[in-house]
């Protein structure tokens, strides 16, 4: 789907504790560094949806599992992706897509890295039930 | 210490799960986007000595709870806290400092964006038994 991108990273195993790879500056989806936050979803609770027009979102789930849908209200086409560690991508979306997520397992955690610091005038929220998809 | 700072951050309440900030590009202790990743820290396992003579951390602690030790070889001074969603800090350690973690709970996990990527060059590494400290 235009304006979304999976690239696979790495976690290096380690007896003490795993190591997971992120982002790094060189990386050719990293834009520009604006924000890092963590966003928990408990198990099935869904959050969005939510639109972004300026922001670009760079999200791994380290911990649990999160499906996520993107939604284009222009071409109606929508795009679905379950992140865990075992399937351990970063998922870049592009503004100007709906997006959604719900937790799928007991404790879920996305990490995000966003080019711009929040600013909720540069972003849209709507009701879940806008966006037809049986979750 | 010199060349340690801590500073809290807000964690944002939702009942469907909860926002944790991590670091802006506008924070005082924000220096430049190198790279962003975690680290697992298994219960009772430490993960050390490591000193970085470039790299800059900044490191919370989203899951779990992480005690670090925090060594100047020069002064001879170390300085330790334990960073949790309890005690939600964020770290900065300037180079020059010996870094050691334990974890002290189930799962833990602690997430570093750091001023450059990973350099194996840059950083130095001895055996934990190296620098007294009563673990």
């Amino acid at each position: 789907m235009d304006g979304v991108k999976l690239v696979k990273q790495r976690i290096i195993g380690n007896s003490k504790g795993n190591i997971y790879h992120f982002i790094k500056n060189n990386d050719n989806e990293f834009n520009k560094f604006g924000e890092c936050y963590f966003s928990f979803v408990n198990n099935s609770e869904i959050k969005g949806w939510k639109k972004h027009n300026k922001m670009i979102l760079n999200i791994v789930v380290p911990l649990g599992k999160i499906k996520f849908v993107i939604y284009n209200s222009e071409t109606k086409e929508n795009f679905e992706v379950t992140l865990s560690s075992e399937n351990y991508q970063r998922l870049t979306v592009f503004p100007g897509l709906w997006v959604a997520f719900k937790g799928l397992s007991e404790l879920n955690m996305l990490v995000n890295l966003a080019s711009i610091e929040h600013d909720p005038n540069e972003s849209e929220n709507i009701e879940l039930f806008k966006i037809n998809y049986n979750w």
